[in-house]
């Protein structure tokens, strides 16, 4: 029997699923588990863009342009200039969600056994690939007890070597929910300009920022065109994550044109999601609004009942819909599989993502797990009452 | 300014899509350019798989499982295992088209450094796929003279090392149509288990096979299923190219077990394409009959047409919807080239993939084309007349 590869063997198994075995167990057993494990909002689709899949109108369901079709990049840009990015469609690469985006902006930029500096805890895929692309990922930690900002620079200047190629910023922050500052942003541009590096920046959360925060990318920083490529998705935006529809965008000519080599090689981006695309920057200001509002609200209610805990600490994040909590444990992955395994309040548990999966550095994040607030209110404050009597039953609990 | 990678710079265009700009260019002028270049095909697309997409009944565009919804590989399962598969839903992994089935099982199979043989002219999209997974391609010539069948069992083991992991075919035949007979998979059967090594089966165009011949797969070979490992897509079944909708089928459950982890980095397969996949399913035969008449008739045509034009040599294909045929010209790259940017026949001309793009051998396939049949037999015939006045012009003519 022909062996599988190392690279089959090395691959991390992504830890925001790794435990659905035993969630589906517990769902055997009759259990109902909140799922906070996961990015995958339970907020409507636009009306618009679900229309536009109703209402396609083609014999054909044909590849489009390997770069995404005009029409779409052209939307896109309409999208993108509003937030005042100032492209053109030719700096547009449409992908197959946020994901393609990433692998693309990899291969195209960083040499295999060069290095990437990710602030961590970062969002766990970057680790899968970046063992696709033979990258190193080099992380730096950030600290909940200053909710996850920036590291200082120094500690970036440290990390840096010949190898260094890029670094990656995750903004709104995902999972730790950290909206990057105007200073922040500025300080890694310096940073990028002095030492010659491109700077990814993940802005799938773009649109959830709170508290009347302004968001700020890479984009509007001057003199770090040649620098800067932004990876984005529909996923979050448009609660669209089934329809994998993505960009890479840059104004680097080189690297829109490796890329594009990549793309040209999976031949084609969906048809009919370009099509819901399109439809999608249509979507009235009030959708946001609502959305807006709906996560604000459950962002503080699941920060003050996290906070309520004994033993539990949680930041209040400016963006995105994650929260990393700090919960008086011995180990998170022991823990979660502990509560889908062992664990049910009046027939009910919650699945959460232990947190050690969003750092590199062995060790770190034992006593944190990320959450999503993609539940209605009523369940996100039962699945919080199940977590608070969990703790209290948990045998490795430290308070 | 940061630099693009080596990988950037290595990967290779398209040889399919490379001459694009020379036919916008023509296009521009006003020239009308029949698209022969491309595996695109004209024919529509099952209608009740496009009203599954109008008809889709949900708020929240979500992602699926990273390995396919369930209720879609059971519709998969049924269609496959009324080919004789024998396989379960556990078997398949569904991928973002037919292209991303062959990126994972490049990932999960063989080691970067190591072999693939592939009988040569292959699609083209291997070589990008291996430069992605720093896997070596080792082709292995086929002869045009007979139609491209396999290259002897001898030529194989020739090039059999240490390092080689897998063979590839893609049956039936892109480029070249030819479809592999029972003997010849029995020979690769042998072959594979002698060495040890994975066969990956491309099967693609499995629904085109014509003048009665029957499609054989290496799944219908026994005692294979450790090494067998089919990389499929609705592409070209459904003429739904533009769906992004492929799987990966293997009984080898640590293959299965290392791609989902791929698979997992991803996050997701398309939503609504899984719902036209599985409605698809039960596209009624009179569908693939019609087509398949179709399909037959323009081979014939084309065929012939070009067996007619002096100089010219075109073997008959027993499946696909691709020729290959030889020109009487000196340089394939060039003469395609001239065809968009230098020649117009009633404002007209024919767009064609130079087959040097689907060797990876240097020099093979200079004064040979590749030509997909997907337009009606009246453009198909307005696109031969093109091209047998443009081989009486042409510069570089060898007759």
């Amino acid at each position: 029997m022909p062996k599988i590869s190392e690279k089959g063997v090395q691959m991390p198994a992504s830890p925001i699923r790794k435990l659905t075995p035993y969630a589906d167990k517990a769902k055997d057993k009759g259990v109902q588990v909140y799922h906070l494990n996961i990015g995958q909002p339970d907020i409507a689709t636009p009306k618009g863009m679900l229309d536009a899949v109703k209402n396609i109108d083609f014999d054909v369901w044909a590849y489009t342009p390997s770069e995404g079709t005009l029409t779409y990049r052209k939307k896109l840009t309409e999208y993108y200039n509003k937030l005042g990015y100032n492209i053109t469609p030719e700096d547009i690469l449409v992908t197959v969600g946020g994901s393609e985006a990433i692998t693309i902006a990899m291969q195209s930029c960083v040499n295999e056994g060069d290095e990437i500096i990710i602030p961590e805890p970062f969002y766990a895929n970057y680790n899968g690939f970046a063992c696709i692309s033979n990258v190193v990922v080099k992380p730096i930690l950030s600290y909940i007890e200053n909710s996850f900002a920036l590291p200082p620079i120094a500690e970036f200047e440290k990390l840096i070597t010949d190898k260094t190629k890029a670094i990656i910023i995750c903004n709104p922050n995902n999972p730790t929910g950290y909206l990057y500052s105007e200073e922040e942003l500025n300080a890694l541009k310096q940073l990028c300009l002095k030492y010659d590096l491109f700077l990814f920046s993940d802005e799938a959360y773009r649109e959830f920022c709170y508290d009347g925060r302004t968001f700020i990318s890479p984009m509007h920083l001057e003199g770090l065109d040649q620098n800067v490529v932004i990876m984005d998705t529909v996923s979050k935006r448009y609660s669209a994550c089934g329809a994998r529809l993505g960009c890479l965008i840059t104004k680097n000519k080189e690297v829109i044109a490796a890329g594009l080599k990549f793309a040209q090689a999976r031949l084609s981006p969906g048809m009919v999601e370009q099509i819901a695309g399109a439809a999608a920057v249509d979507t009235p200001d009030a959708y946001f609004e609502q959305v807006n509002k709906e996560y604000t609200l459950r962002r503080d209610t699941l920060v003050k009942r996290l906070n309520d805990m004994e033993g539990v600490y949680c930041p209040n994040p400016g963006g995105a819909f994650y929260v990393v909590a700090k919960l008086p444990i011995d180990d998170a992955d022991k823990f979660c599989k502990w509560m889908l395994e062992d664990f049910a309040h009046d027939g009910k548990t919650v699945m959460m993502a232990p947190a050690t999966g969003f750092y590199s550095s062995a060790g770190s994040g034992k006593n944190e797990v990320r959450m999503a607030y993609v539940l209605n209110i009523n369940e996100l404050n039962e699945a919080m009452d199940c977590l608070e009597i969990a703790l209290n039953q948990y045998p490795g609990k430290t308070v």
